[in-house]
């Protein structure tokens, strides 16, 4: 068996072949473009390099609902030409083999739980900081869609008094957590990009603040065993130790069970694959 | 096949004793007080109502995880005399039949999620507002546990600079969920009990925004397809449209599939019993 992996992102779509030991056989990076431009060329590589079951984890929003007449479809994007594409059903078409779709996050939260630093968790969050903020989330062994599906970056919080930037720029919220966090967040607040600012720059400590309320939030919404941080803005190691000691604080020693946050918020163990990875696991599960 | 009921709270049990087609044939309450009084009067209700399996929906914080020696048990509760008390063996050991535990308001997320007001919904949270604030998670169609269990009566808020008690009076977090719109909140701040509070009284505008920063938080989070609402707060039914604009207005436009909260946010069905019938199909499974 063989089985593919497409990783869609705003910036590039990663598409890998592996085996049914999830070697990767072959592995390729297309810049996104317009789907007239870009689906060819992805098709085109699982023609080259034939699988007999894809996986696909996606940016989003996503329809996720089995019985909907959109399902599969990417939903309403700000990526236009991307906005209503029917993703899954058009490599259904076009490939003729068993294929399922999540999104990008989720899939990195399932390959995280299966394989990576939240391995055996039956309940973990994956959250990528990066040029937005998202989050997959996995309880009781099960990824999580709903309604729609989460979507952490949209959380609001409580911006700190002593924020130069308290709006936050999100263009639905203002001060949630993308707004408030990401990357593009942190460069409009302190005037240049987040990994141009030294490490003792007051802007991480702000930043492990946001990010800790978000933690508190996770840990009382789902009540998860690993918060798994990936995503460019948390390729800033001294993040961490700062997040959870400002997420024992928040806290305040309510959940007695947690005397300390250092096996609770941790990296991921396949970054940047986890998404990859994920897509693969999709892959094959829908094989069977 | 006879299967019994236990709603646990820091005021009374509940007990009830129903069949097989979930009609109560016997029904009690006992006031709380010590395991020592209490315990022996709720089991020999069980004895004068033999059950082939009990359910107990429970306050908490309990130990819900199966491998640890603590389960079973009562944890960290402000309860003390049933602080630690392993109140799910001492039914089994006294009782001899298949007993099931969980908290309190995962039992009522249970009840409205099969019988009552998310009946379908496979994403479900139900929330309990009144002396304190609670919920049940259900996520594809399974309750959540996770770590601990979920504890949304202390997810962190954005106090409104218009509230004249910002600071909250949670011990923990001061204004958490449960610290600024819990009932004993709403007394401390406007030096009334709610429920005598006036329903054009300002106090229910303030109480449904930080109800809608909470739902808010619900749908980013967990993509509920219901959020059910009840508890002795939400008695105050001018609270369900108050909650439900503002909830809209807060989420901004961003959930697309979302035209109004009017099928989302919902009173239970079957309040004031969701825990203790929720007990009861914990206690169905239980007999399985």
């Amino acid at each position: 068996m063989r089985y593919g992996a497409l990783e869609a992102g705003g910036t590039k779509m990663v598409l890998a072949v592996a085996d049914e030991n999830r070697k990767i056989l072959a592995r390729e990076s297309i810049p996104t473009r317009t789907p007239g431009e870009t689906m060819p060329r992805m098709i085109a590589f699982f023609r080259k390099h034939p699988v007999d079951a894809l996986g696909i984890g996606s940016f989003g929003p996503l329809d996720l609902h089995p019985g909907s007449p959109s399902f599969g479809c990417i939903t309403e994007t700000p990526k236009l030409p991307w906005r209503h594409y029917p993703l899954l059903p058009a490599f259904r078409e076009a490939l003729g083999i068993p294929c399922a779709l999540d999104t990008d996050v989720n899939a990195a939260a399932l390959c995280e739980a299966r394989l990576g630093a939240a391995r055996g968790a039956q309940n973990c969050v994956y959250v990528t900081v990066g040029t937005g903020i998202g989050a997959g989330v996995v309880c009781e062994g099960k990824l999580v869609h709903g309604l729609m599906h989460p979507e952490w970056g949209h959380m609001l919080l409580c911006p700190r008094g002593d924020d130069p930037m308290p709006q936050g720029i999100c263009p639905y919220h203002g001060a949630c957590l993308e707004g408030l966090a990401s990357g593009p967040a942190m460069e409009k607040r302190w005037g240049a990009p987040a990994k141009e600012l030294p490490p003792d720059h007051p802007a991480w400590e702000l930043e492990a603040h946001y990010l800790a309320q978000m933690c508190v939030t996770a840990v009382m919404t789902v009540s998860p065993e690993k918060i798994v941080l990936g995503g460019g803005v948390m390729g800033q190691k001294q993040l961490f130790p700062l997040i959870r000691r400002e997420t024992m604080r928040l806290l305040g020693g309510y959940i007695a069970c947690l005397e300390n946050a250092d096996g609770l918020i941790v990296p991921p163990a396949c970054y940047p694959d986890s998404g990859l990875i994920g897509a693969l696991l999709l892959a094959e599960r829908a094989a069977k």
